[in-house]
């Protein structure tokens, strides 16, 4: 076997800057919507009760991933991530292993990278303040990608004040309540899932969401209600309906598949975006991986010309 | 993240001999039918017109893992394997990886083992002589494990004659023609599975049959009427019914799921074995995850007990 690049947490964040994820991750839900991109079912095998894994497979642009990725919720209180695991890469037309990649990192960019584009394709056009509630790692890369598109100021909450207040030194936005995150213009929910941060009194006209917290059956960052009441976005519906922030409000009977549009679909003009300046717009991301697809193929290209030097590995 | 040991091809050949391999994945099989371990359906991902992606996870023994392998029948006259990918393995308790581990080793030997450990459970009391039938990568280590299990000497068949003399010379036996190799006590076939090799009027009484070449809709070794004659036995009937040897006999009707019982279960004696020594068995191995599990188990018990030494990767 060959040597294989290994990508390390460290070459993912000095190869692709979020303005790159940013595009590389809109060109995958592009490809994805067309057709092009394909990507099964993921597979979860539990481990309960500490958490569970996700075998999530993608093909597309030349390549074929499969990330093995860990949802382990009580591991912070043991010193571990809650997220680990890999992405095997591999060649679509022969088969052979290209690169080994680190899943946190890849996880990080991408999830960052889908906060900024549904604020583009379902924000209202002037929106420009950003409220980020929950600043662990995905909440800190959804903020900064949205940085990275040019919005903000904004403001950061977080149950621990030094998150938030780090979160906010950083980008030079500040730190407040969950009051003062919700007043802004897209408004973007990372927190574990377990209890609602946005309730039905805290829609108002214009308002963007971005719900990115709810990666599984039980969790939720919004009370049905407020779901029932936005125009909404999701960026696939199986996954949406099934583990997602929409599944409470799919199993309430209050929203069907016809109610909610992909986000690649607002992206390539098959459905269309927010109805009108007023509307509010809710998106739920349960992270797909064609997102990850899309940033291995940005590795891999830094990889050919030069831009990223790795450490190796022969099988 | 800490250092990952990479279990390279020599490294676990050299780690697990063929007998440990066959108690190995007997214990997996055992364990398995009792419902210890849990194994996930495979997800294919196909990759045409060139061949397809497998992604295996399988948890059991403290462990969980995720394998990633191609079959990509084109590939050797490119000069490169069918067989291609990693495992990743990962801790079932806080979901850290432990080790990557190379594809086609633990492949061969787990495929190798479960030829032994069907003929231990299903062949005839006095059964010894064994033939082969498609001296590849993976029928050459079914002749092994085999051997190791004290079956032999034997006939081995390939329509490429050096390959079959080159077996039969590593192992005492002798290359032969395809009828040599039938009228052997145990039969091993592990061709590409794109024409029959057993035909109806090969059966005769005392007969065991290993079928390993078919692992995917549209392959057969066998003609249905031979399968329709046998006594049937698989490894997994999701998997065997699907995309296995027994699948063009469902297909046809002549074949339904009362008529087959799982190795696991005849081992746990949850299920009977050959019903007399003049029947003609027939074991449709299709490949489970937990049989790399099996292996995963014994490779990191050789690391931490010093018997191996790897190189490592951090990711």
């Amino acid at each position: 076997m060959p040597e294989l690049p290994v990508f390390s947490q460290e070459n993912v964040f000095a190869a692709i800057a979020p303005g790159e994820a940013i595009e590389r991750v809109r060109e995958g839900f592009v490809e994805y919507a067309a057709g092009q991109w394909e990507m099964p079912p993921k597979i979860y095998l539990e481990a309960e009760p500490h958490g569970d894994f996700r075998a999530m497979p993608a093909k597309g642009g030349g390549l074929a991933i499969l990330k093995w990725v860990t949802s382990f919720p009580g591991n912070p209180s043991a010193g571990l991530p809650v997220v680990m695991g890999m992405i095997c890469v591999s060649s679509a037309t022969d088969g052979k292993p290209l690169a080994l990649v680190d899943v946190r990192s890849v996880t990080a960019l991408r999830t960052g990278a889908v906060a900024a584009l549904a604020a583009q394709e379902l924000a209202r056009e002037d929106a420009s303040s950003v409220g980020i509630v929950g600043c662990g790692l995905h909440g800190a890369w959804a903020a900064r990608c949205l940085a990275a598109a040019e919005y903000g100021p904004g403001v950061c909450f977080d149950p621990h004040p030094e998150a938030a207040g780090q979160l906010a030194g950083e980008l030079g936005w500040e730190a407040g309540s969950r009051e003062d995150a919700l007043a802004c213009d897209v408004v973007t929910c990372v927190t574990p899932g377990a209890e609602p941060v946005v309730l039905e009194s805290d829609l108002r006209p214009g308002l963007h969401l971005n719900m990115l917290g709810a990666d599984g059956p039980g969790k939720a960052e919004a009370e049905v209600a407020a779901v029932a009441n936005a125009e909404l976005f999701c960026d696939e519906w199986q996954q949406a309906s099934h583990g997602g922030e929409l599944t409470g409000a799919v199993e309430a009977g209050v929203v069907a598949e016809a109610d909610v549009r992909q986000l690649g679909d607002v992206m390539t003009g098959a459905a269309p975006g927010r109805s009108s300046p007023d509307s509010v717009t809710l998106f739920d991301s349960t992270g797909l991986a064609i997102q990850d697809l899309a940033i291995c193929l940005a590795l891999l290209g830094a990889h050919r010309s030069g831009a990223v030097h790795t450490t190796t590995v022969r099988l």
